[in-house]
């Protein structure tokens, strides 16, 4: 009993450690290069610890993405809709366009269009909560007059993710930097005809 | 030579055969499940007929993708901007609405991120002829006076397309029948309180 407290700083210490490890290789390996025994050797822990936690790669990086790489992406509330939508959407872009992590970000997205478990988790740790912020930030701009009553905040976070997310996976025009000001553009002031 | 007339028929018979054997199996039969030799089985012939025109499963399945499925997809031209782009997703949302063949096209997509070669064919073969053909319909639609000319064209299919695509891939709300409508609503008539 004694030595509770500092098990559990050393638990804590090589949690940690994986996580920062895990982190690392997904910017830096590609996905089905990155391993449970490279996570191990690159944390200074042994394999046996890591099951200890997870079940699987998968587990573990799902872990890392909600705690260290998802923060980087929540949504801004300066009080400007148009002015946040096209931080947020600057932000994910800043992460798919790197180069190793962007690519690494699809394979798990892939990798979840066949399996269940991998899917309710990125969806119940990443997506969900990510879409109830985008969802509570809309409401706001609708309570302030800065988006209609009469548009349903879910077909807006689908076109506003859906957007980006169609060039990283279908590649047909490259990523850039000027796309989330074109996309928050058109899809504040539409693209009929001015009235 | 005397023979060449009906071997060219013959061969043309295999080719079709095979082709509706694919497009079967990939409505009712899971990706990782459809094989060579189920397609050989199922179009009556020999697994080295199939290996003569065909590298892989992939590579039938993008011919067949373009030749049997993408045409139920093309883009319609009525002159009313808003009922053909409704019109345009409806079908694309039949596909995946699909329980089979709709998984089946994540699944292959899914593929993609990871393997250059099928990336490069999905694009060539089905997803640039769809957006060339898009492109062309809301070019009209600006020179028509129903879309704006201050919008690129690109953005605009990354919003519509998107829009679909990220429900079916992050499967947070249920795909559904009324999406299309809600979303090309949004699309033309912009999110941003009414001017």
């Amino acid at each position: 009993m004694s030595r509770q407290p500092d098990e559990s700083r050393r638990s804590e210490r090589a949690r940690q450690a994986i996580h920062a490890a895990t982190a690392e290789l997904l910017a830096s390996t590609s996905y089905d290069a990155i391993t449970i025994e490279k996570i191990a050797a690159q944390a200074g822990v042994g394999k046996q610890t890591i099951y200890r936690w997870w079940p699987s790669k998968a587990a573990i990086i799902v872990d890392v993405w909600a705690e260290v790489i998802a923060p980087r992406a929540a949504f801004p509330d300066t009080g400007d809709l148009e002015a946040d939508l096209r931080a947020q959407l600057t932000r994910m872009l800043d992460v798919l366009v790197e180069p190793v992590l962007g690519l690494n970000y699809m394979a798990v997205i892939a990798d979840s269009q066949r399996d269940e478990r991998l899917a309710a988790d990125l969806s119940a740790r990443i997506f969900a909560p990510r879409i109830a912020d985008t969802k509570d930030r809309l409401r706001l701009a609708q309570a302030a007059g800065q988006m209609r009553d009469d548009v349903d905040v879910d077909t807006v976070a689908d076109l506003l993710y859906g957007g980006i997310f169609f060039r990283s996976l279908f590649r047909l025009v490259p990523l850039d930097r000027t796309q989330p000001d074109a996309l928050v553009a058109a899809l504040i002031r539409g693209i009929g005809p001015l009235r």
